[in-house]
């Protein structure tokens, strides 16, 4: 143990501890309740605190107070914390999407907890078997969290006509989008399921977007993060616009998330010399998100479910025969945080 | 009117567009729904799309469509957007709150827009003379938006003890945080809703953490900006935690949000050089959100209510006598969309 000439730091367990650190995280009754929450208000330590005295885990300082602190929590948490490696996929993950039969996931345990594992980490998972009752979507959604409710509602439906009286309604295929992106905040999750499918076609396409920036030329990557666009939606109850990058970076400069939608972007505010060049980085982006390489593909059965991260994986679907037959499907949006929540909690 | 000899630009009505950015934006009835939407695929249109004649407003394409344009919309459209100025504050507003009557909010109409236009103009807003009942708190956020539930419901009570048996239910003080910073997204609205308040003290404070990021020694503010830190909340059913800088900027480097919250806030992950740095700029920008320059303060009489941009406004309360009396609030979450949505609404 050591205790260095300006008592601002000490070495304790092969590490280096800043004093105000230390004493920021004294574990005492007094300083941490035992739901883990701090206490102490960080800012009523004086600037100037001291390390007083070392011996073994324990520290005292010159405002009087004196901490025990437990040897693995220093190791566990000095220095800089590892950065969680990333699984990006692409269309090799087709012979092995993260599938679950309903029944198994909805009684809890371990399959609940390996089917919320895979959406954690891949960005979506797959329901087969379920009921094909209306508002089992919702009910889903709450195995793991909370409803997002939204102007469209608890849930709604997405219900393609196949004599259809307006383009938007036809069973042409709908290129990879993320849904809501003029949301604030978007939904981060968004469960889609299956309650009638007896048309030819229609399958529902995924892409991990973070995986597809990845491999984006630089300049590419760089522009479509540098360069908010807008997003909308309106009708007659409802105005909704956010701004975002299609590719959002976090601090550390990782992507956070993506926002992509060509039925709701807005025209581009750019200078006139700008436009040209930020066609083509999005146009490059919009098409690799299309490419065979990287999409999977998938039909959901009457019954069958799929969720994704909104902020990651952007869902499409093929188009399909207008030959008869019905699709129809319910959605709702929901939220990462208690997917995440009860991940741990299944996982302690 | 003029067509470049690249014919990839045209200049109408002064301003110089590109053929990719016209023919995305086309409004004709094939390639916009009438809600807006746009039903061309952006991805669909060639790379080498050419102009090929300009009439007016009417631009003829490499593709054969063909696009009127209104001149009104090309000009409202050209370039950069304006970027809209905000209105930061400080402990000047004091004199000037914005305060609204609970009754004529609930009805609706101006009372409610110009309540909606100071929480999105000033990041907060308060309501007088409402209902006692329990619930109020919601009802009133369903008067614009959607509760966000979570794992405390969708409500949940702030009620403080006077002779407590935990340091967390006394009536000291709480400093300015940001509500649930552990959460991923953070709820972006929060409305507290007071039951009963006998007791004497425990006043509300607020503080404009945008004025105070804005105020910051520069050095101090990118510092803040470029570290993210971890939050976290646990309870036996719940594990939430989520990483984000306490400062956290758009793409065009204004700040965007704001989280801060001593009691969740998990032990700084850093390299051991850089930990007393980052508390000297973390401590400043703590010690600035207490200053009397800039808060705000007032007292919650039964049936009163606040609600706050919850990335941008904090909030906190002062001490309150133990000498008897009670302080019940009861407190939701809700999302911004829906609160700008309804303010457009009834601003159109």
């Amino acid at each position: 143990m050591s205790v260095t000439a300006d008592d601002r730091t000490a070495t304790i367990a092969g590490h280096r501890f800043h004093a105000l650190w230390l004493r920021d995280n004294c574990p005492c009754s007094e300083c941490r309740h035992e739901s883990g929450q701090r206490l102490l208000d960080t800012r009523s330590l004086p600037d100037d605190l001291a390390i007083v005295e070392v011996e073994g885990c324990t520290v005292s300082f010159s405002d009087g107070h004196v901490s025990c602190f437990d040897e693995d929590w220093l190791r566990a948490n000095a220095g800089e914390a590892p950065t969680r490696p990333r699984t990006l996929w692409d269309a090799r993950l087709q012979g092995a999407l993260p599938v679950a039969r309903h029944d198994d996931v909805a009684a809890g345990g371990t399959a609940l907890r390996d089917w919320l594992a895979a959406v954690d980490e891949l960005g979506f998972a797959i329901l087969t078997g379920g009921p094909t009752e209306p508002g089992t979507v919702t009910r889903v959604a709450e195995l793991f969290g909370f409803v997002r409710e939204t102007n469209y509602g608890r849930l709604f439906d997405v219900q393609t006509v196949v004599n259809p009286t307006n383009l938007a309604y036809t069973g042409l295929g709908l290129g990879a989008h993320t849904d809501n992106p003029y949301r604030d905040p978007t939904p981060t999750l968004q469960l889609l399921h299956c309650l009638a499918s007896s048309a030819d076609g229609g399958e529902n396409t995924l892409v991990d977007a973070f995986r597809v920036a990845a491999d984006l030329p630089r300049d590419d990557f760089e522009l479509l993060a540098a360069t908010p666009i807008r997003f909308r939606y309106a009708d007659p109850e409802t105005e909704l616009e956010a701004e975002t990058p299609v590719i959002s970076l976090d601090a550390r400069g990782d992507v956070e998330s993506v926002h992509y939608n060509t039925r709701s972007a807005q025209a581009f505010r750019l200078r006139a010399d700008a436009v040209g060049r930020y066609y083509e980085a999005y146009q490059r982006f919009g098409r690799m998100l299309e490419a065979p390489e990287y999409r999977i593909q998938f039909k959901l059965a009457p019954g069958d479910l799929f969720v994704v991260d909104n902020l990651r994986v952007m869902h499409g679907r093929t188009g399909y025969a207008p030959s008869g037959g019905e699709r129809r499907l319910q959605g709702c949006y929901a939220d990462r945080d208690g997917l995440r929540s009860r991940l741990a909690v299944l996982s302690r």
